[in-house]
């Protein structure tokens, strides 16, 4: 699981996620830096969101809007992405009335920069930013594992192939979460992972909306 | 939407197919050849099946099989691959009392062959086995297109990290479901696809589920 800023209606998204239920969700992969893309529709407004999109594959994203009747109004960032270049820049001028989002403590330029705390709204459903650091842990316990164990978590990457998991999975198998907050703490700090791939190039990309010329 | 022959339970899942519904169900993805194995379970009595897994990715499947307490019936494959090395003759040794399953048309080894219309259950769940060649058009305009338009259609492979559709999206934007029938075939007789990478590797051994080893 990991520790996106944005979390979306997830109350309402564990009861109504089938087929027919008011929120459409779809999710999308991107294979060279694995991500995860989410759209979420209001079936009845017809109004949408995209969390994380990808320069690469922003064409299909907007194709798959279009084909799907809806009309994008954030293109959202959780955060300012070191292994990808975000699509959120390309996306505003494919779907025009679109808007990108991010963080404002992620000093990265957008449309909308959201305060920790604060949503966005599309249809009936509302998404909001929450700031995750130290404090992350925190957040989950108390913020993630107290919703229904069969709640659906999906993930912002994957590369093993898995595309969701439960609140019950997470608490009881995730090999980070399980640990006391102590130990958690630690293993974070010693993490030493390897410079992302992307990082010198979508970093200074992400903070322009992945694209050259800033949002207008 | 692939023409797996291979149809499982397609009522029950587009109704229930919830975090919280009977029927527990997972997609995962195998990156070389854009595969999505799906493991199917019934949460009461535990009994699961899993559909068209790849020997790279077979191990992670166990995995998962185990991790939630599922146990595993059948290692299913639609057919005989020509893109992948069936996973099914591992996942026999893996998890023992698993039994591998192809039709008998494929001329496949295995430890079950289906004919034409038979089924195999697990739980309260049944999965049938449907010939598909050139019924193939007819089989999806009378068996899957008279299902609830906002049934979901779950493909076999994707090449642009889709991961879901549903029957009314197939029925209005498939471009080649939305032909005549007569288009349609002309147009499957001409694709004139390239040689499946794996065709000469993969064919062979998956005769014999993808081991050396003929199922005892």
């Amino acid at each position: 699981m990991a520790s996106a800023a944005l979390r979306v209606a997830v109350r309402q998204l564990s009861q109504h996620s089938r087929a027919g239920a008011p929120v459409l969700l779809r999710q999308m992969f991107e294979p060279k830096s694995c991500t995860y893309t989410y759209l979420l529709g209001d079936r009845e407004s017809r109004e949408a969101i995209l969390i994380d999109p990808v320069l690469e594959t922003a064409t299909r994203d907007a194709k798959l809007v279009k084909e799907l009747g809806l009309r994008l109004l954030y293109a959202v960032n959780t955060h300012c992405h070191a292994d990808h270049i975000t699509g959120s820049g390309l996306l505003r001028s494919l779907l025009p009335g679109c808007q990108s989002v991010i963080s404002r403590l992620s000093g990265a330029q957008a449309d909308l920069h959201l305060e920790d705390g604060q949503s966005i709204h599309f249809g009936r459903f509302v998404s909001w930013m929450l700031r995750c650091a130290r404090t992350l842990y925190r957040s989950v316990h108390e913020k993630i594992f107290t919703l229904p164990g069969d709640c659906l978590i999906y993930p912002a990457h994957d590369y093993h192939g898995l595309t969701v998991s439960t609140v019950e999975e997470e608490k009881t198998l995730n090999p980070r979460l399980t640990l006391s907050c102590e130990e958690f703490i630690k293993v974070m700090d010693n993490l030493n992972l390897p410079k992302p791939q992307q990082i010198d190039v979508a970093v200074p990309a992400n903070m322009r909306c992945g694209v050259q010329t800033p949002p207008s």
